[in-house]
């Protein structure tokens, strides 16, 4: 059996999910215990971090910077040697970007329980990554609230879902006419109307790149065919997301909008475990619960997403990496919001695709996307 | 193993639910043979659905009117003698009343898989069912589709619930004041909003009195207190109830109101089967799904039904004869609707109750107050 306190790693313990898992671990002290903490920019917040938890383990990129942490008696190992240390039980990859890809795939390769954040590893390279996951009998759970809610929906199910409904809130822009999107400032778009989330995820919920990205880590992470798993939007944010079985039954998972909750489940799943800094439904005032198809037209990146996703090989990590570039060149206010959908565009049009790409070719696909959108924004760009 | 093939036996099967059950196995008869047919009324039906269906074991109680069954080369058995059959695998017990209970301790006792549609018997005896269920390890799985709903969330979950939250459709008078409730009529009340049902429960929906059995039902079908199980109006009827676990993590489940999903469920879950008639949520009409608290001063079968699932005792087992009695008289139009309410509360507080009755105390709470409803309405009715 073992200590039933369960040795977590947390990469990209700066960041939102990060945060909030710690305080998850914080709440919950007699079940978790943080043995490593990864972080790469914030090194104020990581050091109070290692001062509270003291973990054993630590990653910063910079080595200089990371001077200031000398004293605290850490070793400092790659994001990778965390991932895969024998100490190390349940790892939470919540790295942004591709930077989860290499831990999330040493960590399958030494069997851990995986608590997984980071979209882009799984959108980039979900074939490889569930085929290593299988071979290795490593454990991915979700992190993700729709992800979260599906998985808890086909708990206990023998056979295979009918069809997955994601939830999307449809962001702060949801009945926005083209015209008027043209025209979103950066601080209109980081206003989400229900979740608090980093800039880069805010962002894409706002164009449905994220909803986008999540049905093409559905398709992986559930074994779904795409013509299975449908957009349904839900501002209340309240249903997480759905599952229609064989007989025509729905299960769906709700909750208060809070990110500690999936983190929690995907920590100790599949016990549930109280905790009283939850927020709850509150049954007294649910009253009203929408449905709305999404408009693919306005909302494009959700269109390019599934499409990218369907089309295979490197096509999802181009998606990815355009994405990427073209939300920062967004938040820089270099482009406009409807041209991060375009530049997305151009560069799947114009991408030479590989088919079951190995992770090279995948990097490779990467880097080629990051450097076509930087040479399509060149002259046309406000920067 | 044995046969793939289910051996049911379907108790009340010319009722609404036993027509139903017939329906889910003529559509899947590679899944389910009926080997016993009962019915205590209408012999016209049961003379087809015994030609149709071929079962070896019938139960009618007239003797006389089954002389033409006589051809049929059935066995006449009584309804325990059908529910413990050694060939019987799967028993559905879908009569009305106080007529399922015996049958229902039959198959306890012979530890049959039970398909659970009679709510009287739960609710007048709860607690020698439960426990004989146990003892025998009988699996008693709810057909009503509330309780399926509870019975779906929870598979897979390894902890009790937090809250069971039963929805309501709030039945034709919703928002009807008391005045207007003083006035309804029959045909008013018979007409049901979402679901398709016999008269006496139809009857018990309009007063809500069926969701007050609802609650005593799941606080032994599911070992809840009834300060953990809520009900909440969904005029919808698309979400069948839902269950708030111990993180505050919520699975709901839904379906397009038809009652030969949970039944299905009932007699193949853990197995789900795909079954081409039935019918499917759609998924781009739904838009919205609204909540609300149930009035409980409007409604007061509601309330009388919790306060005597509260107390105990022999208390349900009045609520329901009086109850059924009560409806009697109003379809008989010789009461008014609200006059259900009054004489169902007159009668259990005039009831001597016993605590831990035995199934012979439980008949003759139900025999007295019978007698007590017809005593009350002597001169004060319209019939």
């Amino acid at each position: 059996m073992g200590s039933m306190i369960k040795q977590l790693a947390v990469l990209g313990s700066t960041g939102s999910i990060g945060r909030q898992t710690l305080e998850v671990v914080r709440a919950l002290p007699h079940r978790f215990c943080t043995i490593g903490l990864a972080a790469s920019r914030n090194i104020e917040l990581l050091a109070k971090q290692i001062s509270e938890f003291k973990p054993r383990l630590v990653y910063f990129p910079d080595e200089e910077a990371r001077a200031c942490l000398a004293n605290t008696g850490c070793e400092f190992l790659s994001l990778e040697d965390i991932a895969c240390h024998p100490q190390v039980d349940t790892i939470v990859i919540a790295t942004s970007g591709k930077s989860g890809l290499l831990p999330l795939v040493a960590a399958i390769k030494s069997s851990k329980h995986i608590a997984l954040a980071n979209k882009e590893s799984l959108v980039m390279a979900g074939e490889v990554i569930t085929k290593e996951a299988k071979r290795y009998k490593a454990r991915i759970i979700p992190v993700d609230s729709e992800h979260s809610a599906i998985w808890q929906c086909l708990s206990g199910e023998k056979q295979r879902a009918a069809k997955l409904i994601l939830t999307a809130s449809g962001g702060p822009f949801l009945h926005y006419s083209p015209t008027q999107l043209d025209k979103v400032t950066v601080k209109q778009a980081l206003k989400h109307p229900s979740w608090q989330m980093g800039r880069k995820v805010t962002i894409d919920s706002a164009t449905l790149m994220n909803k986008g990205l999540e049905v093409i880590e559905a398709h992986w992470l559930f074994d779904m065919p795409f013509e299975g798993i449908k957009v349904l939007i839900h501002p209340q944010s309240l249903v997480h997301s759905l599952v229609e079985f064989i007989d025509g039954s729905v299960k769906a998972q709700l909750g208060y909008p809070d990110m500690r909750l999936p983190i929690q489940y995907a920590l100790s799943c599949p016990e549930r475990l109280p905790n009283p800094q939850l927020p709850r439904l509150n049954w007294e005032s649910l009253n009203n619960l929408t449905f709305e198809q999404p408009n693919f037209d306005t909302f494009p990146c959700l269109k390019l997403a599934i499409e990218a996703g369907k089309r295979g090989g490197t096509y999802p990590a181009v998606l990815c990496a355009a994405d990427e570039v073209a939300v920062e060149l967004f938040l820089s206010q270099c482009i406009k919001f409807t041209n991060i959908a375009h530049l997305v565009e151009q560069a799947l049009e114009q991408h030479q695709a590989v088919t079951h790409p190995t992770l090279d070719e995948i990097m490779a696909a990467d880097t080629w996307a990051r450097e076509k959108v930087s040479q399509l924004t060149i002259g046309d760009s406000q920067c």
